[in-house]
């Protein structure tokens, strides 16, 4: 490992300070912000999964009593068809309006097609009954297989395959192609001893936050709106919405609630523009909430995926040549994460030869959105499977096998950069030498182990430190807290400043009071915020230091700083930073601190997990025994939430691995919108998630910080279906692994 | 006049940004803020004006259905006598705590003793009735003759008289006495060819903002509170509340909600910490809002004066000495603008000998407040009386004496400094060429004309200016729009940046989301936190021209920045500040600029005022029917809110002079507390107010700016009460002018 830092705040286990409001209730999510003259905004949603819409009738909805406004696509304007929303995240606006509102097709059940404002919830749910649309119902294509046959249906008559050699000229259901490559896989496969080749299948899975969509929208005569609402990122929001109804961001204040979960899935906008159409037409403050059914029906899950994975490997281990061909499931419009898949999959393994084709297909379902290192868990399970099999064809204990081809510093990947210095070596060596690792199984046991990788991001972070007379202060920065991020702020400032910790108050300001941030998400908050945060605490001393040189009469250069203080030696003067802030009148103005930045690297970051579970041959049911999770955190800076994020991605995976998927019947009809029948993991299903935090510092980040959100939801599939076929002594290759999928394996055999 | 600077956006008389909101009605107000769980605080107020509290018992209140908490002022901690809160203002927080809630006495009627929060306001009302506390009543002092006579009952038993030649072993009702000198008035007077010296009397009167003190405070389990309030200083609020309740300013977050008026009324606390009190002790929002009848008997009107003046001037029209010997009224606790008075009595005259002594004097009124120019309207008022009646007596236009002896630039004033240029002159020459000062009067008509000094303050403002990936930004400061503060911040920032002034939009932030901002008063706001938007502007093009020089790959030096566009002429390259927002994630973070001043030195100013009034012989009632405002506005940013600032000065003072005044029975208690009894000017009681901008550029400001708020409040007093004496041919010294008042003059002549 690399040299460790002493660090004198960063690395405690602090109480968080968002922890009082949460508990005792007073924190305010999505649905929180009440309104004087607020009224309640409701969608009618499609009934069928793929239709033209012939005519819509809403003459009686707007003749209820109590109806007061009613949003339709014919409310946006016109929009461009690949519109770049600068600087504040990009999106393909027309796509984006026709999910809001469909326009002349709906593509998936519960897409949604009008919204109706009402004085009540009630009232609105009535008045969107009275609504009557006429329909041309249409096949839909459920999969990847139906979109890509021959005579399939097309979803969007206006959508030709991008990225292929060959301009087509007929329409397709296949968005875009990408490849990636390194070496020549043919010259790799040729020098194999063995190569294993599968084809893997994974379902349409949710995020599964608890707390759905949401959001008030208040619109005023000036011209000037205020969206309150549940989102990973409001700056994002605002650009969106912005956009979408041709205003300047000026006008549009957008405030983050606190947020009960995203996952990647509150990176777009549902409800918001709606909302600000309704609010605009009826003069009235509208508030927009899901139900449960509606999230499952009309955001966006994550994608399903077939993927082909080819793996060869000499007799002594070494992999000669890693290869595949990727298909994500996009939903209803362009844009699935397969190109994320592809510079994922492989990437754990320093290998010559390698070779990812991916394609994104749209299907008639919701259009996909960002779930936790999206792409990598579907792509990566693919990959991990087959490597799992290859070390057990080998007799190579897995972890050894991977030890022998892990990437690590210089390693070339696949997308571009060569790594610096990494800790999947870390990881491998810590899951070997783990209690769980050298434990026995039983019969019916089974062990799987497998890796994973995400690059992680950083971007863009403004945060300002405001100092206050009595030396305590406010860092406000602009980045949704989902995981902790505030008590990681709040220790950064600290570290930076040698100012304690409760002295800062960290708080997530709206789009107004800080200057842009990008989305929570790609694990890049405490990276690069975090960054800014440090930046922003030298801003702070720098001035304290000129402002006591100023006190004594001495430059700036014979001041220093230690533990909060300011320090002349020569003449023995020490001033605190509570002194200095309440002495500012006579140096100055107050003291602020400012960074405003664009994070460039990230925080390349690996797991391995090690995943026990036993099944039941007589049901297929599969219980998850004993499951320990490591991963390279870089630097920890709150390791409690560090372990919580090693712990939640592992449940997650987990879940997606066992029992999560979609089930549409043929006619395109969701069956399981709702936590009773979709199933996400409960506490009581599993055992305690063991954590293991190894610490390779990230060179891009002053104290070694790599994202820690993502990396952890992608070894799961790979490890929980990997002990699925260790127990069963079958391959697995179709996921979830649910009672009669595992049984039908075992019956089967 | 000095040099005039051509600008592009100030000068300009632009639609105000808040102005939808509150002509539609949804700004919202210190009574607007309404939270789940809200319940309401009620006062117990004494009903004798000077009594010791023997005992109280809230027994009942206490035991009554739906009622939550009780504060008394027990529940403040122990505090310091002298208590500084340190860069944010001075408040001598004994005083203050006794004065929101009395502790072994209560000192005026009116003053508040206990207060209870209940889950109605009807509630509250009622608890508040079955206090039942016992009292040993005590004979009040209602006047400053009553407070120093030699059997004057004492209204604190350890105040001894600051500022005295001998330290003084009595306790007295005087709580300071402070001079000011300049040359020897003795020497002076023996060189005068006429003296007159009389004594003015000028009465207790209420700033009369329309809006009553209101809060909301929100306190919750972590130690954290919220406050929402009606307050000319946020940030005042927090330091005062955080101080008297023992908190750490981040533990105190203050939210100013529109203001509907403070005229200094509003730089101090009355509520805030008492519903803090009944919010921490009952676990709920609690909300409190004064009566109109609790304002006049609560809350800090303007000191009542006695003001004794003699100048001398030779037969000539100079001037050869001023003196005065001034005593203003505290109420119940020590603190008048009585020093201000001294500092602002002679100032508009270049006079060689001048001398000032005032006295701080408590009685058993409520604790006077600022209002508008504290303690200048009284005192200039009795000072502009004897020039008027000294230039008539020297047969001289009162116009051209006052020119003779004008204050201009490198006037030694009498608390200090010399002038820089100022604009006497210049208002006194555009009174005498105004229509209406050379327009005739007719029978029981008379004409007053008054100066008037102001020296306005600088002080603590900070300023983020937050750009937006559209070029869109939003200016950040946390100083209250009374005036119309938000409009000259966005046309300054234009100016500043020569980015369009619609790009801007001005927000007023909470106490977190800006560093420390001293209260909007003083005629501060425009010239301090003016400058700091100009600096932080500036420090926007700073960036713009490295974030050009960036992409051009040249030096920031060879960039110019013309009207909001980036140059470089060499290369003709040209950037708008959108386009460089855009790219900012190429060269760096989001731009944002930042100013953090004390802005040292202000505007001195100067007004003159031309008063018409037609008085009815029979009834004593008085016509105010011609009225001209003519000041130096330095710079007038924006010139409909100057001249609104001149009309809404001068219309205060009218009132002052006119009718206003709180009238006492013998038993101290308040006859008048309302607008019924207490008759501020209306709409109908005067003609259009005429006004002029002068125009002397103020050299401590980068554009030119001086305060306009308060100076326009001084001359009236006098040019109403002289333009009464000259209708009625006799002298006035008491005001009001009101009917009973002129008939006894009229009648005793």
């Amino acid at each position: 490992m690399s040299e460790v830092k002493e660090y004198k705040y960063i690395g405690q286990r602090s109480i968080r300070p968002d922890g009082f409001e949460k508990v005792t209730g007073r924190a305010n999510y999505g649905s929180d912000l009440n309104l004087p003259g607020m009224i309640w905004g409701k969608i009618l949603r499609s009934p069928h999964a793929h239709a033209k819409i012939l005519s819509i009738d809403y003459a009686k909805a707007e003749a209820l009593s109590g109806v007061l406004s009613i949003a339709t696509h014919d409310d946006f304007p016109d929009l461009p068809v690949e519109a770049v929303v600068a600087g504040e995240g990009t999106a393909n606006l027309r796509d984006l309006a026709q999910n809001l509102l469909a326009d002349e097709k709906v593509l998936y059940h519960g897409h949604a097609i009008l919204a109706v404002a009402a004085i009540s919830e009630a009232i609105a749910e009535k008045a969107v009954n009275l609504v009557e649309v006429e329909y041309e119902i249409l096949k839909p294509v459920l999969d990847i297989r139906e979109a890509t046959a021959d005579d399939a249906p097309i979803l969007h008559d206006d959508m030709f395959t991008k990225g292929l050699e060959e301009v087509p000229t007929v329409a397709s259901n296949v968005a875009a192609r990408t490849e990636f490559r390194k070496g020549d896989v043919e010259v790799g496969f040729a020098d194999a001893d063995i190569i294993i080749e599968r084809e893997f299948y994974t379902p349409t899975v949710h995020q599964g936050y608890i707390e759905p969509h949401a959001t008030t929208v208040s619109y005023d005569e000036s011209g000037q709106s205020m969206v309150w609402c549940s989102t990973q990122g409001h700056f994002d929001v605002r650009a969106s919405t912005a956009k979408l109804l041709g205003l300047s961001l000026n006008k549009l204040k957008v405030v983050a609630s606190e947020i009960g979960g995203g996952f990647g899935g509150k990176t777009i906008v549902y409800l918001e523009p709606v909302a600000h159409i309704l609010s605009k037409k009826s003069g009235r403050p509208v508030k927009m909430i899901m139900s449960r059914e509606e999230v499952f029906k009309g955001s966006g899950p994550g994608s399903a995926t077939r993927i082909w994975v080819k793996i060869g490997a000499k007799n002594d281990g070494t992999i000669t040549a890693m290869q595949s061909n990727m298909s994500f499931e996009a939903g209803a419009f362009k844009g699935s994460p397969a190109m994320l898949g592809g510079m994922t999959i492989f990437t754990p393994y320093d290998v010559e030869h390698m070779y990812a084709e991916c394609y994104d297909v749209v299907v008639n379902k919701p259009k996909v959105a960002a779930y936790r290192a999206p792409g990598a868990p579907q792509a990566e399970y693919a990959a991990e499977m087959v490597v799992s099999e290859l070390a057990a064809k080998l007799d190579i204990d897995p972890i050894e096998f991977r030890l022998q081809n892990a990437a690590k510093e210089g390693t070339q990947t696949i997308y571009g950069p060569k790594m610096k210095a990494v800790g999947l070596v870390e990881c491998l060596e810590a899951a070997k030498n783990s209690p769980h690792y050298q434990s026995a199984l039983k019969a019916n046991q089974g062990r799987g182990i497998a890796a994973g990788f995400w690059f992680n991001i950083g971007g863009m972070s403004s945060v300002t430190i405001n100092m206050n007379p009595d030396g305590t202060g406010t860092i406000v920065e602009g980045s949704p807290d989902i995981g902790g991020s505030r008590a990681s702020m709040q220790m950064m400032a600290a570290e930076a400043t040698g100012i304690a910790m409760d002295k800062f108050k960290p708080i997530i300001a709206d789009t107004e009071n800080v200057a842009y941030n990008a989305s929570t998400g790609g694990s890049r908050t405490t990276f690069a915020t975090g960054m800014a945060v440090i930046e922003a605490g030298e801003d702070i001393v720098q001035q304290m230091k000129e402002r006591a040189a100023a006190v004594w009469n001495v430059t700036a250069a014979q001041v220093d700083w230690i533990d909060g203080v300011a320090v002349n030696t020569a003449a023995e003067n020490r001033l605190t930073a509570a002194e200095i802030c309440a002495g500012v009148g006579r140096t100055g103005g107050q003291i602020s601190g400012r960074a405003n930045i664009n994070a460039r690297g990230a925080g390349p970051s690996f797991a391995v997990h090690v995943c026990d579970v036993e099944v039941d041959m007589e049901t297929g049911k599969v219980d998850v025994i004993r499951y320990t999770a490591i991963q390279d955190a870089g630097k920890a800076i709150h390791p409690s939430y560090v372990e919580g994020q090693y712990q939640g991605g592992a449940v997650q995976g987990i879940g997606w691995a066992l029992n999560e998927e979609y089930v549409y019947n043929e006619d395109g009809i969701l069956q399981n919108p709702g936590f009773l029948d979709y199933r996400i993991p409960l506490a009581s299903d599993l055992p305690m998630i063991e954590t293991i935090i190894v610490e390779v510092p990230n060179a891009y980040h002053p104290y070694g910080v790599r994202g820690v959100g993502e990396t952890g939801i992608i070894p799961p599939l790979a490890a929980v279906a990997y002990a699925v076929s260790d127990a069963i002594k079958a391959p697995v290759t179709d996921l979830p692994c649910s009672p009669p999928n595992v049984l039908k394996i075992i019956q089967s055999k």
